[in-house]
């Protein structure tokens, strides 16, 4: 693949999933890995190019998690960078160990939650509207295989988004192989991130042990294939979300207990329509818990007369006069 | 797992998707592998359960595929089996070699297809209505990851299904594991097939390379949370063809030539019926060959204004005046 290919093919990316509206102010997130580095070299090459799509790429960002011991030379390796190549660079550090431990979730998390705030604070302080992120091809397929095997429906499988709010990812339809290959013929350094390589990290165990392995299936092109998937189960998932947005607004009721539906009219939904209104029901009172399948179920189980009442994150639901009733629970006083 | 749970689990499961109408006379596929047994013996127990769902298990049938060295001693262990049972046993021998070569497709092709049509003709010569066949949520899970490594859509994805016609899958709740389990508890045995064990076959490779790998991910469960997406992404894929078939019909011009639609018409519909109605104006003249997402992927572009034309099996899309024609080609003589 030729630099002019790659390039070419991250802006037919931009514009199939309409990613950068023309004139655009962007920033690009960099961490200093070959994927987020051949973001950067890509986006101020395909920003040189006149044209109806032209944009701008006015910074780029870095966040120091302070996690690796190599977290200063990384942060050093994006300042230069960032000077050679003519753009400013707005940097912070983040303690990414002491915001898991308060906020009671995963480390992975914790720097996930704290580098897309950072990045939104960047944006704003360059007056750019899109921020641009390394997300790969291969990061697709990992994303899948991973929400797959947490038992993930159409929109959780959906994986990684080409664009949620004023996140974009251009690179996905890129492999982490070629970004190497062109930044290696560029002439470009990067820094290795030493973690990836820890097993016992479920992303690297997929990338390092079952991609792999997939390969062997067909004789390669996993990741590819999967990437596909993704993009038309994201697709059909997404019009179906729509779809119970509107169906929910239609059906729900208000009660002073919670939400309450008519069980013939929610039994008469299409099956995928009748699951995505529960599911929004039952979001509305969880405050961010995680509703998952199996109260789904439970709740259809209801539907069909098996069982009494349903308890899920937040409530509890119970079949009363002809309908299905969502009881809330009061937020606990603290 | 006791017998007596995994009966009423895959008598929930005939509940679950409606597999056999009450009263309903069926056969039962019998390999003589351990899932078929099982098959066989559960469902001879729920047939002599009364209630309001009862129904009849009338014969058993065996097809012998002569392909491997122990084909006889299968079919010799099939009949002792039914006999035991007190069920009637209709055996048939096929040359799948042979006709895998005269029609051009793989022997596992061959087989399946000898299989059905046998399975088929089998449950006519005993006014059966349905033919249960021992699919498990192992082979749920493999069916659907080898579909993701070909690039399948939500409709692919949705892997192994419930109920085809006539034929239902009982044990798709059910794991390969728990039902050898069944069949020693009760000390019943079964034979092995040596052929599984082949990692050439891209089965065996999921099967014993793959799958394991994929419990190491989350510590275990990866068939179970697999099958469980496959039934979503099969829910929401089985109801978007519905969607599809009556908006094509609402869509489609008959001319001459072959197909058209009204450009405008079609960029209105939402990108996953879009996609849906272009496949079924395909196979209409594909004569059974496979249409590919790229094929679908090309005709998307021309409606988008990229290119002029788009060759696909059987035919050939061209946008003229406002319409997105696909010229069929006439079958050709022989």
């Amino acid at each position: 693949v030729t630099s002019t290919a790659l390039a070419q093919r991250v802006r037919r990316t931009i514009e199939r999933y309409d990613l950068v509206p023309p004139g655009t102010r962007m920033i690009a997130g960099l961490s200093g890995g070959s994927d987020s580095v051949a973001l950067t070299i890509l986006l101020t090459d395909l920003a040189r190019l006149p044209g109806p799509g032209a944009f701008e790429l006015v910074a780029v960002a870095h966040l120091n998690h302070r996690l690796r011991p190599t977290a200063d030379r990384d942060e050093a390796f994006c300042r230069t960078l960032a000077e050679r190549l003519g753009l400013p660079i707005v940097v912070e550090s983040a303690d990414v160990s002491g915001f898991s431990g308060e906020a009671h979730v995963s480390v992975e998390d914790a720097a996930r939650r704290l580098r897309y705030g950072f990045l939104e604070r960047a944006a704003q302080a360059f007056g750019a509207t899109r921020v641009a992120v390394g997300h790969t091809r291969d990061d697709q397929a990992e994303t899948f295989l991973l929400k797959l095997l947490r038992g993930a429906g159409s929109t959780g499988l959906g994986g990684v988004y080409p664009r949620r709010g004023s996140v974009v990812r251009p690179l996905l339809d890129a492999s982490r192989e070629e970004l190497k290959a062109f930044l290696v013929a560029r002439g470009e350094p990067w820094v290795e991130d030493e973690t990836n390589t820890d097993l016992d990290n479920p992303r690297n165990r997929v990338r390092h042990r079952i991609l792999p392995e997939l390969d062997l299936v067909y004789g390669g092109g996993a990741a590819g294939a999967i990437a596909r998937a993704a993009d038309l189960v994201r697709e059909d998932g997404q019009w179906m979300d729509e779809l119970a947005e509107g169906r929910f607004a239609v059906l729900v009721e208000f009660t002073p207990e919670g939400l309450a539906f008519d069980t013939a009219s929610l039994a008469a939904e299409p099956p995928p329509l009748r699951g995505r209104v529960l599911l929004l029901a039952m979001r509305q009172g969880a405050n961010g818990r995680e509703i998952a399948r199996a109260h789904v179920e439970a709740v259809l189980a209801l539907l069909k007369g098996q069982g009494r009442a349903a308890e899920v994150p937040g409530g509890r639901w119970e079949l009363r006069r002809g309908k299905l009733v969502l009881f809330q629970q009061r937020h606990e006083l603290k």
